[in-house]
């Protein structure tokens, strides 16, 4: 070790970031792909007492068809009378793991007015937020209503440093992605036993510059996947290179189930290529 | 199953809670022991875009000596230059789990004014959060600054149903539970190993109207533990009881390492009055 630097990066600036296969998910499919994930978020409303200060609490919700959050929620909770006299709020929704490394994970801020989901209309929204939340046998009871968060702006922070506005009309369009719930498996079982695969694609397919050593998979999306990659030093002694990278599915995948075959077929088509 | 009620209680109103031993802790013990034990939260401000919305973001803090959170904010972030035009926020911090359960899980909004620490003490408060946060390394770059939040009004939700304000000159003045960092492993340790000594603690202690057929701890702090009871049935092919109850220490405990010599102390003289 008698690099001087401190700069982890120090062998040639930032790490590269290459791509094959032109695809990726966009900021509001990746926004409402958190949002479809998860089931419970940090509300704030401006409270009447301290008045005017913003109040966080913790809700739970469902999500209409246009990805607008329906919350259950009691008269007699300082959110709901909160809301009753000022209906701007904002519903943060952020993805697993707690502690110091929450500022790593992805989140969204969903920033809007909530009303009361009309008469007609409760008992159905009532029954959707009973299909996520089936133990709240309390839905029911005649203080409990669900409101509808109607969004008007979006926050989306995908990680340390990367974020930006997304536009609701583009949130209410994008599909939630079909892979997302096996996700996590697809990327442990890869990494887990098919270490040797993803260098064979990586290899074929990504214009690294360097001997890529290990590539780890960090995520899998309808369209493709994502590997962070270990680079041999350039000049003996020298520090490992580090590159990230992504790979391009051959057809947009329309389940975790699909994952299989189109690894299968991007490794035969990278053997075949090397 | 011939009981045609759906109420769980229906053996006899809702369930006991039975105590021995006075010395529960109060809310704003429960509330400093629950920030005192996270590192992670909420923020809610005042958005400057869309104007005055309440705007939701995740932040990391470290806590001052009287409690107050200390967050490192880069001057860049939407909730920084939220905070610059209007200091009122407030922070939540929830206790672990996600999803569905979140519910039935603790939480504390601290509602108040962030400002920034003044230029002499914003080395030692970097100090204090990077104690906390080591791997923070941009802590000491120049747009980065710890703000304090000067707390002006404290909720504090135990769990569902259970919810109160608390004084922020309470909190400030609690002391965190020493027991809070071992509480887990107290817990799981006497449920897995010790279930016949729970039983026999709450049959020498506990005035339960029935007989009781299980012990399950609940939660340990350093004035006693709280339980769960399976009672039996009242009469043959009867559902079972359910009862709750709370044991306290003959001494406060000063660590986690003292539940064990208190336990003992407990179940022998549990042993000696029955």
């Amino acid at each position: 070790m008698t690099d001087t630097s401190d700069d982890p990066h120090s062998r040639g600036g930032p790490p590269t970031y290459v791509q094959v296969g032109a695809v990726t998910p966009t900021p509001a499919e990746r926004a409402r792909t958190l949002v479809a994930g998860m089931v419970d978020g940090t509300l704030s409303t401006l409270a009447l007492d301290p008045e005017g200060y913003p109040f966080g609490s913790i809700v739970t919700y469902a999500l209409a068809d246009d990805g607008a959050p329906l919350v259950l929620m009691s008269t007699l909770a300082e959110h709901t009378r909160n809301l009753a006299a000022d209906p701007r709020a904002s519903l943060l929704v952020a993805q697993g793991g707690a502690g110091a490394g929450r500022l790593a994970a992805a989140r969204v801020t969903l920033v809007g007015t909530f009303t009361e989901v009309d008469a007609a209309a409760q008992e159905a929204a009532t029954t959707r937020y009973l299909d996520v939340h089936p133990g709240a046998f309390w839905a029911r009871f005649p203080d409990f209503v669900v409101h509808r968060l109607d969004i008007e702006a979006i926050r989306f922070v995908r990680g340390f440093g990367e974020m930006g506005w997304v536009e609701p009309h583009a949130f209410a369009a994008a599909e939630p992605d079909p892979v997302a719930p096996g996700e996590l498996g697809i990327v442990s079982h890869m990494n887990d036993d098919h270490a040797a695969s993803l260098v064979t694609m990586v290899d074929a397919f990504l214009p690294v510059d360097g001997e890529v050593v290990a590539a780890t998979m960090t995520s899998c999306d309808r369209y493709g996947f994502e590997v962070q990659l270990t680079l041999a030093p350039t000049q003996p002694g020298g520090d490992a290179g580090l590159a990230f990278g992504r790979i391009g599915f051959e057809q947009v995948l329309g389940s975790a189930a699909d994952a299989r075959h189109a690894m299968v077929a991007l490794l035969r088509a990278a053997e075949a290529a090397g």
